[in-house]
């Protein structure tokens, strides 16, 4: 693994100065707004919706008002955010001149990843003509493991336990003297994916502006309220967090509850002073299944205590807000992309949260759509589990 | 039905005029590139891959290099392009001193359509305060008459065939005073779907420029070259082609084949005077199965001639396409919508022309993706046709 303290500061302007490096290679993705989602989820859910939910027994829901701006990352280059953390880990990579002098860019990179990691740090490293080395476990989609070799990588095949994927990995590095770019605990990857924050506090500031000018009743709405972002490893979460440090940006967190894997949320409500470190989750959100890493956890909660607070949502709402977005915001998502905007639609501490704090005016709201990694063969199955009868 | 003769000359300006007044109305969605779509759309298709096609039995395909730039209206308000011929249509009306002085905004506005015109006029109606009767065929999809009432609309069940709806329409007219928006047929809808093309033209400017910086050897690609519209009616496509008008820019249309649906395809090849006055066809592109109408066609083909050639692909290239949008592009389109990019992918006669007219530099052509209206329930029948052997 690459040295950390041969990194840059994590601050705000790191992430501006990452952004200058990737900008060529990935896409300024659009941000998204729809009328019908800002009704939906200022809508206040009547006692009968609250049935089966944590919230059973009250007399009704929170009503927020909520205007919701959708940074759509399922449109980014391999169709995830990933894309820029691994250009802006190799593009780092090529500028250390030690690095390059030991014959780094002959030797490339290397990765473990079942996911879109495998294929960013492929694509990235193809776009920037040095080979990458891809551990890939053995029970991958094979498509992704298709779409990682079409990017020129070399795939390994490995056990599906995290030992066995790291010895496969420390083998592939030993031999090939390749450098190894993790999926999230590692600045450079870190400081990439808070660019997806940066591009959304300027787009959702110009989208926001024209949204006011065109508002019945004066108002002083002039930029986002807050931004959440679901959370695996905390590498995308961490990276927002400091791509909005001073800039007034309340920061959250989403995660799925299903079998643990909402393991930062359980970690604010203890107060724990350090991460859980294993999780064992077969969540649908399956990008999500991840324990939060060490570097994240220093921006998250640690030292920089720069996310206000995690919130869950279940399988079933993770379900709904999937058909949700299919049907009505016309983008293909996986089911851990709408985690974000999950627990704006269904968490009611978040949704009272955002009424107390938004007050008449309400809260412009910055929500992620992290990749649109779907299987179309799996869809029928996902969707089911947001109709199945509580 | 309005009075054509009170609408603005069918030029440029006027869709830009069109264009001022439904700004605060429609999103100015945004404009996809995908490297992975260019280089799959620049690939010339082997002899096995011509088999069952029209070109069967040729050495080998064209070998275009193209560069698209994909308009996603799938993104616009009620998912589809519809909105901004409707904005217009009920803007113009609302700016008609006579029509309002005689009751307009109390008798309000009626159509008849069994798809997205029809939400669209409820929504624009809705949005300016004023009454809207929609006659829908019994056997229209339940969710498409549940969205058009959610607007607003008083709904209206008809027979399914053209005379039965006309049949309703007349004495929903009759009956509320209110004035019958065509769905294209009529000059403030095609100027309204016009802004389309403008849109597009900027949009593509100006990320074909910043593409052109980022190329490795100098180019002088300023512009679109080409842009290319599914065809139904002809309201967009005509539209289209006023926005292009003095611009340099060549526009095609794109058609399914099935059952004689590519009307416009057979009346350009036959060289006929007038638009083929009927077609019935269940191309699974339905939003296409409609004739080219008089007014779209004095300005596709008849006195203006602004349009230079249409195209037609089969059931199985659209499926293939749908396929390709939803998994690559991430985003959710309805089979019509993608019909412009499956001729750009797979209709050799237009992929012949491009390569010719496009050289060494290519062509940067415009598609656009109509609407996102797309049945999740249907979506495995739908794809299995792209699979099906020839």
């Amino acid at each position: 693994m690459a040295d950390p303290k041969t990194s840059p500061p994590l601050t705000r302007a790191a992430v501006q100065a990452a952004h200058e490096l990737i900008k060529p290679h990935v896409h300024r993705t659009p941000v998204i707004h729809s009328r019908t989602l800002d009704e939906f989820a200022s809508r206040r859910r009547t006692a009968s919706e609250l049935k089966g939910t944590a919230w059973e027994g009250k007399k009704e829901g929170a009503k927020p008002t909520l205007r919701i701006w959708i940074k759509c990352e399922n449109l980014q280059r391999i169709g995830a955010f990933k894309a820029r953390g691994a250009f802006h880990a190799v593009g780092r990579l090529l500028e250390d001149e030690e690095w390059v002098k030991a014959g780094g860019r002959e030797k490339g990179v290397a990765t473990h990843s079942s996911g879109n990691h495998a294929q960013a740090i492929a694509l990235a490293a193809r776009e920037h003509g040095i080979p990458a080395h891809v551990v890939m476990p053995a029970i991958s989609n094979p498509k992704k493991v298709e779409a990682t070799k079409g990017y020129g990588a070399v795939v390994y095949e490995s056990g599906s336990t995290a030992p066995e994927r790291e010895e496969m990995l420390v083998k592939v590095v030993s031999e090939t003297g390749a450098r190894f770019v993790p999926p999230y605990n590692y600045p450079d990857v870190i400081l990439g994916q808070g660019t997806v924050g940066l591009e959304l506090q300027e787009q959702a500031t110009q989208l926001i502006a024209e949204n006011a000018a065109s508002s019945p009743t004066p108002t002083s709405r002039k930029a986002l309220n807050a931004i959440i972002s679901p959370c695996g490893g905390g590498g995308l979460l961490s990276g927002i967090a400091l791509s909005c440090e001073g800039t007034g940006i309340t920061v959250f967190a989403a995660e799925p509850s299903h079998e643990g894997a909402d393991d930062l949320a359980r970690a604010f409500k203890a107060g724990l002073k350090s991460p859980i470190p294993a999780v064992k989750s077969l969540t649908i959100a399956d990008g999500l299944r991840t324990p939060v890493g060490p570097i994240p956890w220093s921006i998250i909660r640690g030292e920089r205590n720069l996310v206000r607070d995690a919130f869950s949502v279940t399988e079933r709402e993770i379900s709904k807000t999937l058909k949700f977005v299919l049907e009505r915001l016309k983008v293909v998502v996986e089911p851990s992309a709408v985690v974000g905007l999950a627990v704006v639609l269904f968490n009611e501490d978040f949704r009272e949260l955002a009424e107390r704090q938004g007050g008449e005016e309400g809260w412009d709201v910055g929500v992620v759509f992290t990749g649109g990694n779907l299987s179309l063969d799996a869809l029928p199955a996902l969707l089911k589990i947001g109709e199945e009868e509580l």
